[in-house]
């Protein structure tokens, strides 16, 4: 028999990354197509937010050269502002550092994994550091990083400043990964890239495929989409924990200023509610928030009436934009519609777009294309939330035949909380 | 149009104990009764898991308490060595810890996530710390413990020493829960616990409901299993980065040595095969072995024929267990099978076994009850390979009615890696 010493001498602790490299299916890096996929969406994914994010209207420009067999290059370019120096290892070789997951804005890439993943695929594939060219306008590195797994961290290992940048501002990323495969499936870059296109009018998108085919997929909007805004939580979607962990980070002195700055919807009018029902008064030290008054004033919300949030801050496709989006497939007829925004629990709001086009395409019956945030879902279809609603319409009613009727479906959903079934399925859960 | 400082402004590093809050269910809290049961299913395979590494028969108590709607005390109670004081707010505190992850060895839980998942669980749904009373035999201690979400990890609040073990040795952990239900559905602990007791006959498993009720589970075998073997890595199982990282990390001076002693099957002559196949010396420093090199030697591993992994370290119920562990239906009839151990890719080596038992049970059709190293698997029956393997049988050859006939089907993987189909998820992946 074993004692506590014996069993206790072989306790580790596992960095992030090394979590993840154990388990890089949960990032969606299983199988040689979709792992090739997935690496293009992470690295594409990455250079619209930062275009978006920034207002710049997307040049994007993605190179796969065949190095091997099972061996490629991935490059994606971007027009975006560039990434000063001291961040370029937090950006690609950090997981869970990021801009966006602590945010409560819309965005594409949500986990700060994603792109960090993408080199780190690269790197227990091919053993190759990443490339990463940057120029935010006034510097330029050119930088080759590797990825130090047990600390999470990326490790610089060899940089030269371009002194001329030429005019070009961006970041262009390269890297190599085996164990993918390229081929013109429905699962393979070049559909994603088709879908990435007509989600994102607004973007050029230049693809060099292995065998030198170039195929741009052009700008059909030269209007910017508003730049996603951070909005403040809404009542309904707090928990007490998150009232504790925001009391504990505001600004606010008081209970009654912290509800009214610190989260939307909440007029004096409403604070004073909230105090009478909750009996916790708003000249309460916010500091000093016992988790049992915290949790009196989530009761509060959830019995007390608030305005739905605000949708300013998501930025759907547009009508327009799906029809000249889904004017690829060279459809007869087609149609959009951008739903009015919904709430979901009474505190997230989301938009749901659908664009309905009839012919043009390859083979019958109804193709369904499926978007989160404008970017594209390729894989897991079976079990998505999505999918599941298609396949609920009794399409008889309308005279479709869903197995020969020529339609293309297009299905965006936009929310500052996209309810993936779990880290790297591209599905939506179903509730 | 914003800059490069303007964005970069806002970026964060989210801590992984952060990253699995916000994405708790990807740990399996999803709903009220799958995150109650959750919680039982953390705690129970900790406790199991610490007698069997220790050769200990196991002993647990489990009992749920109300404390309002929706609000349960649960605690576990092992039998197993105790939990020296230094270690405990790693064990229950700071995810990505534990002795398992980074061995090959079978265990119940893999991640080092599962009971500190449980505690976060806990905290953010309650704000109450987490009881610990563990005694080595020496030492014992009750400790009070929160968590530091930001830093992952534990932090004692409060600590007393026990003087008078009274000869107990053993850890208890008790923590309150919050958004969680108790019923006696087939996704309830209760149920969760007939299954544990079913594939673990030699565990005795007191159990209180939230009502008084106590169910015991009894100890139906005394043989105490072996207890789990850490298993060397087999040649066909290694991937370019895991040679390099055991490279790094081991003992062996050159490249002979370390192949022979850091892995299984690898003989004299295999390893001169090896170095004639990949043309990479045996003599190689092995501190300096190259990406390449190592690319070559697995290429090597590849081609050349070796033994099959030995699945000694593996540890199957047993048939005489299984059958004993299916009388808890009351059949007419039952039968089980242990099938000879089978290796996945040539490397991991997996048991299979299955039961069957006719009659004795509620309702017709068929029944299957699914585990994974001897745990049960309560959720995700859909997509679950081993469902899957049960529809593809034709069963109308052996004259079973799937919809009539009364039978419960036992089936239990066991390996040093259980394919999830991703954390959180109760379901095998399908290859």
């Amino acid at each position: 028999m074993k004692t506590a010493d014996d069993l206790f001498k072989e306790f580790k602790i596992l960095s992030v990354s090394e979590f993840f490299k154990k388990n890089a299916d949960m990032l969606g890096y299983t199988g040689k197509i979709r792992s090739m996929t997935v690496l293009v969406h992470e690295m594409i994914t990455n250079a619209l937010d930062a275009c978006e994010e920034a207002g710049i209207l997307p040049e994007i420009r993605v190179e796969i050269d065949q190095r091997g067999e099972f061996h490629y290059e991935i490059s994606v370019e971007d027009n975006a502002t560039g990434i000063p120096l001291k961040f370029i290892t937090n950006v690609f070789g950090k997981m869970l550092a990021g801009s966006k997951a602590h945010r409560n804005m819309q965005s594409r890439g949500q986990q700060g994994i994603g792109v960090s993943g993408a080199v780190m695929y690269s790197q227990v594939t091919t053993g190759q550091p990443a490339t990463i060219v940057s120029s935010t306008g006034e510097d330029m590195w050119r930088v080759k990083m590797n990825l130090d797994l047990q600390k999470n961290t990326g490790k610089i290992i060899e940089k030269n400043k371009i002194k001329d940048n030429d005019g070009w501002r961006g970041t262009k990323i390269i890297i190599e990964a085996k164990d993918v495969t390229y081929n013109k499936s429905r699962y393979s870059p070049h559909n994603y890239l088709r879908m990435s296109s007509i989600a994102n009018p607004h973007a050029r998108i230049e693809f060099i495929e292995p065998d030198g085919t170039k195929i741009v997929f052009p700008r059909s909007s030269k209007e910017m989409p508003k730049p996603p805004k951070i909005m403040k939580l809404h009542p309904k979607g707090m928990s007490t924990d998150d009232i504790l962990v925001m009391a504990r980070n505001c600004r606010a002195r008081k209970l009654g200023s912290f509800l009214r700055s610190g989260l939307t919807r909440v007029s004096r009018k409403k604070a004073e509610e909230i105090e009478q029902v909750s009996g916790v008064s708003l000249d309460k030290d916010v500091g000093k928030l016992t988790w049992d008054e915290a949790e009196r004033i989530v009761k509060a919300f959830k019995i007390i009436d608030f305005m739905a949030p605000s949708s300013e801050g998501l930025i759907p496709i547009g009508e327009k934009n799906i029809i000249k989006g889904i004017s690829l497939v060279n459809p007869e007829f087609s149609v959009a519609i951008t739903r009015s925004p919904r709430t979901y629990k009474g505190g997230i709001p989301f938009i749901i777009e659908v664009g309905l086009a009839y012919g043009g395409k390859n083979g019958p019956g109804i193709d369904i294309i499926r978007y989160a945030n404008r970017s594209p879902l390729v894989f897991d279809q079976g079990g998505c939330a999505i999918n599941e609603a298609v396949k609920s319409i009794d399409w008889r009613r309308y005279g479709v035949n869903v197995e020969s009727t020529p339609l293309t479906l297009f299905v965006n959903v936009t929310s500052t909380h996209i309810p993936y079934t779990s880290a790297g399925k591209q599905a939506l859960a179903m509730e």
